[in-house]
């Protein structure tokens, strides 16, 4: 059965317990995660056939990595290994109204001096029946981004269809090229589209006075982009944020539900939870209404997960879109 | 001084921490719960005399089992042993819209050995001042039904008050019976019974159309029974629910206040902590108006205890009752 | 550079983990904090000089109090010791409608030993920029008020500004005076006081029908009195509270923004981050509105923090005051 | 049938977790233990009906302390509460060649302000079998020492046996007497007494060049003590310990074997672990060698428990007894 | 490349935290384990190709229990999922002279009803290089027994080494038949034998002297078992052990180091991991005596290892075998 | 009081718990440490001024790496902070046979962008008794190389004492030069060194039979050396080393006792509270004997401490000196 295939670099998530603060932490629970990967485990979770294409260190840490990736069901056989080390991410927990915070130690990963030609994606693309990047991997360094740009080329030569999520962060980007350099390519071979208004001004330079416009303009230049994604949240705080989205298909923006989320648990990862209902929606060919809600659903149940991935079943999933079972307790 | 008797199997209770998902968990905690000891458990907490019926495992959990019961005052001596196992159930807490799951493992328990002509109700009987049972126990085998059924009868006998939580559960009656032959007979006989419209539905065979005309229909049906009470949950998300409760005294359908639970704890045994709230109300010869809201704010008041029983005092839910010291820091 | 002068005792605080109660706590967690010491570890924090005097068991305890007040970074070596012991109390989170508790042990501490003579206050004022005492402080033992006048008059003598708060609570007081016997004099020479209208009535004698007559009649009675303020405290439930502040300063009453706090972590020494954000305001030379809102979004903020002391910066103060980053992850 | 009774103060154990110093330790571990009162929680473990006598403080944590004994099988029907305090003992476990500490904040306990007249100990002694003291409680008070003297006179009228560890600590008698004062009545009248050399000479006067000759020497002037026994340590470190005992009957001295004692968890509550096996051969008509050997075998494997209790079963010590089972994996 | 395959049941492991027993036990740690699959576990982790065959309940702890194997390496594409529950095991882990204990409640798990059928052992074999089985398996139910006949007759079909750990446990087999109705066939047909003297007296009717004798016996009636492996332990207590091992190989009997466990962390699982060394061994064809080093070395460690299965590396157990790195701090 | 300087770098340490494997997981234990700074933090534990230069970043893990310095008393008033990222070290505890194994990952740390210029040293030798410095910095990068030689040269300049523990890892040393390049100047000017025969083949170039000769040839070429001092590890596995040591003052060697460390706790940081030992005796003018005992029983007792530095008092240092107290429970 053929594969979703995710690129990018994973973490050591490091995150205090309960709601210490980083100055009091006694210990830091530990996970590995990473934007792309956690769309894949999240896939995998939901059955679908997923591989992970990264570069880990070859110590403990990748290896840890490797086995946290191979218990969410994510193929790990094509992970290279090298002597760099793993980066780290360090998560605070917000409450109430003090903000949650990261501070990123991931420079000089292994995964960043990954270079054109260590991967086979002809291979790889035989056997795939999605492709997945997000715009930190082109940020991380030049190596990367000429893998990510590999990567799509196969996978259209392959005719694999590709999503990107586009998550433009300004404190990446330190290796000398800038977003507008690097990104529109990668955007223009893309089939499935996540970014708001802010994404297509730094990596498209498209200025737009709202999101259906801009998926206008962004499509009437990248004709190979289908669909655009994005989600809308308002944070009254840490603890409770309201996330709804909006999808555009060439045609008409369809908007999703809006969730009042209180007593969130962990908001990391929402987003990609997000990318992997919009690519199981695609992989099951649900309707673009379907799918949107769906994605939308998944992002809202990912607000009440541990972690970075979004561990709830497509049933509990669906179930959330019905307005089933919500807050029950079932036996 | 005589004795609220409860009769019921207990378990070893199996959680996970924080909000974790049973894949995650890495540890769970331990607690021995069971719906009838939880209100024994509340009873003996609030200084009424209170002892629990049940069949262990000869073994270290049927005796940590015994030890939990012990440490809430409630007494142990009647308790039997035997070679079998002791039940297990496995709770996920939920969050958010992710609804909470319980996993029973609890076939072949010692308990659902046990026999009639193993308990000496007689003797039991003579120091009881009430007699408490559940819709669980004639659900879990012919011996236990027929255990419960010998309870209840020497009750009668000896001239003490019957309370029943109906307590239904498809899950359960796998033993060959169905709830129409056996509760019939049990509901008969009790004086106050905890139970809704789909309850009676399925124990009784009695549709209405809401709580009060089934009320009148049961009672008309089972003189002997002289109260009936239920609880009234809304799920807003498993962190925030509404409740409230109705009690029909063959006179009159009183409402309690309904209370507003955001910040949900544990919602496990909160039934139990409501009908330990009427059972106490009824011993100390409060009026119905009053046991029903001193079981209210006792059913409101568990949601913020961890664990399967309310540890909180008559002081602090007769102050909720009275609207005081909500929320407040006592020093 | 000059330093802000705190007095008081500081105990060890045990709190019970999560929600669980007293009877359920398997472990207690550690801190160790103090009413007046707190006031002084949050400016440490915001980069002001600051240092504890009080007097500690020259054990383990001790130590280990003297240690936490280092790592907070207020200045410890005025700090006496002795051979009686530390005092003690325990935390009880409250959740939901269930208030929180705390149980005092601390009778008869090293600190409640202080005698006159024991502190060179000449010396310490010459390096003060600011003296704060408590209520708490005089209430404790005849020795304890008789070195809290002392220092205050060795500020007033040396021109270092006072401030006061006068936490009145009955409990205390048990070595034979009243509080009137006491606090008038303290309080007639402190330039800022914190206090509310039954603070007053206790503490000076005052019936006042509000708040703002009730800070006239003070300033009238004590001329040197230049500033009260108080905080407003609105419990929804232990989870949920909304919290105000009011600021006299002779002339006009001015009123802060009113927090909404929902999923509190930690309400204790709320009122010393209130307190600690006064006296930074005026040692910055903040107008007295943004003093005061600097001190309530500061009082806000320690709700989201786990301990006593408020461990969130200036710049993330300063942003809830703008409505800024409130909820947000900050990558 | 009739119990054990126990006398004696409980405190509160906070232990710092693992191998952590107290200047470390971010948690404490919680439990509920006193001398006198591990002895009838081995002895209730052991299936023997026991009760205790103290005096808590009626607040949450002699609730708890209460519920700690229970929790072991002790009656604690006869405990009385008072307005006082909970005492506590704080314990720091040694590792290697570091020492092991304990630090006591007990004074001005609940149960030091025990007066003669608090307890009915005629209404007690019809229902005992056997009482049990230790020489820290009449170190603690007048009050206390009275209370134990009138204990033992009222189990003498009624033909109870009396055993008393006489468990001499210099740091305790602080109210006024000394040993020399109160002792010798009390073991004047116990027939079994856990006691070495140094003990006789601070509680009795006696000096002896050996535990046998002071035996005798005690023996002789107190012919109502028939049994002395006595435990030898030896530590090679705080984790390596040997531990063996003595036991002289007024005829012969025995000695047990010797333990070699590697990879100790927790040596308190090592010396109560052995009076409890005393008593227990006693009450069992073991004779005297069987019995010191079952109570050398209980104190040794008390140092493979966390807690002051020794809760292995009898088949356990008896099997170590043996020689059986030692280190296996039982399944 | 060609995979080592395993057959057998996981359980549920749950263990108390530290040297609790389990009575005292707050939490239980969770991990999956089962002898069999400790086998391949170890295998995976040492780089060779491994799959595990079972069959589990379809609910979230099967889940984790197939989440355990990914993340250990193992492939679990073959296992199978029906209704029933999954066995639990729980340990508690001894100290000193005080014994570890095992409780086994693992009757009607999902794998006892495997039947013949479920699985396509043709097509499994096809890819193996290796079968492993256990006693425990035809200890369960017919099905199993039968279940796993059938996969040695395979495997002997397609010339894979069978390797079998007799693992005789009198407490299983309690389906109605008896080990010597069963075992003597699947011997018959393996290649690769661990058991001693009991082993084969209870499953071969065997009885012999020494190993050495009994080993030849078995070779003479078994013709197909080339090498029968053993190790042997001495407990001096929990905490320290003296382990070494044979290997007869038709020729001669070669003995191990022996090697000093003090300071023991966890032995369950130490002869799986010998197992997982010798099979080891015959796919590196590694000569007799390096195979029996790199067995027993790989079963002394992991007794340093917490859980069922051996984590060290390869090179950590070579190096042992060599007597480097011992106890070292490796930088 | 003039202050003992340190001049190093501090990592964040990142410890499993307990015996756990970096696969295993979950939580990573969180402390700050570095070779210099644990010296110092020893001394000031012991009473003596302390103060540590190092360079953090300006962010919370360099914030709480400052207050966990202070925290132990160490004045932190002269550390610089930076851009960069603090350094981390993991650590896993090794057990029985199994060896512990630190992985590094402080390249590019905010230390190790320390410069010439950054540190006005003359103001700090004014306020300096000693200067303390390792190999590890030199080994870091040129500017921490280069403030090194700046740091003892002023010390030298204003007559402080110096002592450098050579410390030599192949690991580091990768900026470009090697350790025969720079280490003989530094060496040159200290007063106090420890290094073994290694540590000056790498470093002086030396070669040498033995201790005792190194240490003659090192002086002769170093006349401002006066003493050298080694400890010797004898590893019998992770959990049971010995210990002893050895100190040359140019006319004798010196030999101290041997230490058998039996359930070893945490033996990082032990070469440091060994070096603290020595710079306390020669603060204190003991003798060379005493001297290199109470380094010896500091280096001994620091293994029973969890994390880097040595927490026992002066007193419990010199009673096992004396072999006092050893494994004791003092109450």
């Amino acid at each position: 059965m053929k594969k979703v295939i995710s690129l990018g670099d994973v973490m050591m998530r490091l995150s205090t317990p309960g709601h210490a603060r980083f100055v009091q932490a006694e210990n830091f629970q530990v996970r590995y995660a990473g934007s792309e990967a956690n769309v894949t485990a999240a896939l995998a979770g939901w059955g679908i056939p997923s591989a992970h294409i990264t570069r880990f260190p070859e110590n403990d840490f990748g290896r840890a990595a490797t086995e946290a990736l191979r218990k969410s069901g994510v193929d790990t056989t094509h992970i290279l290994y090298g002597p760099e080390r793993l980066g780290v991410y360090f998560l605070e927990n917000g409450a109430m109204q003090r903000a949650s915070r990261i501070v990123y130690d991931r420079f000089d990963s292994a995964f960043s001096f990954i270079k054109p030609g260590m991967i086979n994606w002809n291979e790889i693309m035989q056997q795939a029946c999605w492709l997945h990047w997000s715009g930190i991997t082109p940020a991380l360094s030049q190596g990367a981004a000429d893998v990510c740009l590999q990567a799509i080329e196969s996978a259209r030569k392959h005719h694999v269809p590709v999503s990107g999520d586009i998550n433009y962060r300004r404190n990446l980007w330190q290796y000398g090229k800038q977003p507008l350099e690097i990104m529109p390519a990668l955007i223009s071979m893309s089939d499935m589209i996540v970014g708001g208004v802010t994404d297509f001004e730094n990596c498209l330079g498209i200025s737009a006075k709202d999101f259906e416009s801009a998926c206008k303009t962004v499509m009437k230049a990248n004709p190979a982009v289908k669909k655009i994604a994005t989600t809308t949240r308002e944070s009254i705080s840490s603890s409770h944020n309201k996330i709804s989205a909006q999808l555009f298909n060439g045609k008409s923006l369809l908007k999703a539900k809006t969730y009042d989320l209180t007593h969130i648990v962990d908001r990391v990862g929402a987003g990609d939870a997000f990318m992997a209902g919009l690519i199981y929606g695609a992989l099951q060919a649900m309707s673009d209404v379907d799918t949107l809600e769906f994605a939308t659903a998944s992002c809202a149940l990912k607000h009440a997960i541990e972690g970075d991935v979004n561990l709830c079943s497509v049933e509990e999933i669906e179930a959330l879109v019905r307005d089933e079972n919500v807050g029950k307790l079932l036996r």
